[in-house]
């Protein structure tokens, strides 16, 4: 993945999250993502796909950051990982997806979203199957962290 | 989901697993999902998208079938979902998720494929944040099992 595809990811992961639950997440620096990672209690991927470019978005979250992201959210005090926290981590997902993918239109970079997918279990790993490097960002909130990993790769 | 674009999807994991691991899996009748399901140990997802048509395919084995499958695969004994097992699924769902493309596309019906996304764990969660039916079929071997879900849906 070129570095500069980062940029619109991590743009709308503060955009959304700063319009959506009004809180600021601080950015750590992008690195090249190794091995495979053990994540946090709660994961939204999705696929990114077209003739011109495929590969996925993915946002894993521990129960701090997205406790408080989703109360901010919905209004409403939650104090585990439900149903609704779940469903939230998709739309979150759907979202700064659609975010990245207008801003990467805009610089003539075209490709289409999956449908986001909700994983959720103690020590699970995720790999992503890929031969092109994954770039992956922090983001630190006051409650608890969570990473996005971005992998995009040009068509042949 | 049109229930007949599901055939595609089986077609193309008994081909696949036939030609790659000469094990024919017996197909069960497929059904509407329900809720949100624990899965196997080991789970292959990749998403879809294009202009026409977006949702994901999901291969989720247990250790039985995937160990199985494996072995004949790379024509060695393995007793554990280990690397080479995780990165096997992954090669499985981008084969099979390629040869459904492949039969899709002829009957025009278009889209691209993200990158694999494997997971691993005990009592792993994964729900597709679709509102469109996701179809499951179960597949069956003499050593274990594994269930094939997918979700496509035309764009607007």
């Amino acid at each position: 993945m070129d570095a500069q595809l980062i940029n619109p990811f991590i743009n709308a992961t503060i955009n959304v999250i700063s319009t959506m639950a009004a809180i600021k997440p601080e950015v750590g620096a992008p690195s090249l993502k190794k091995g495979k990672a053990t994540w946090g209690v709660v994961t939204g991927m999705i696929g990114l796909a077209g003739y011109q470019a495929s590969g996925n978005m993915i946002l894993s979250f521990d129960s701090g950051s997205i406790l408080k992201i989703v109360s901010s959210m919905l209004m409403e005090e939650f104090t585990e990982v439900d149903d609704q926290v779940v469903d939230a981590v998709g739309e979150l997902t759907n979202m700064i997806s659609g975010g990245a993918k207008k801003e990467l239109n805009e610089i003539g970079f075209f490709f289409e979203m999956a449908s986001p997918i909700v994983v959720t279990g103690q020590g699970v790993e995720i790999k992503q199957l890929t031969e092109h490097p994954v770039i992956t960002v922090p983001f630190k909130l006051e409650q608890g962290s969570f990473v996005l990993d971005a992998s995009l790769q040009k068509g042949e």
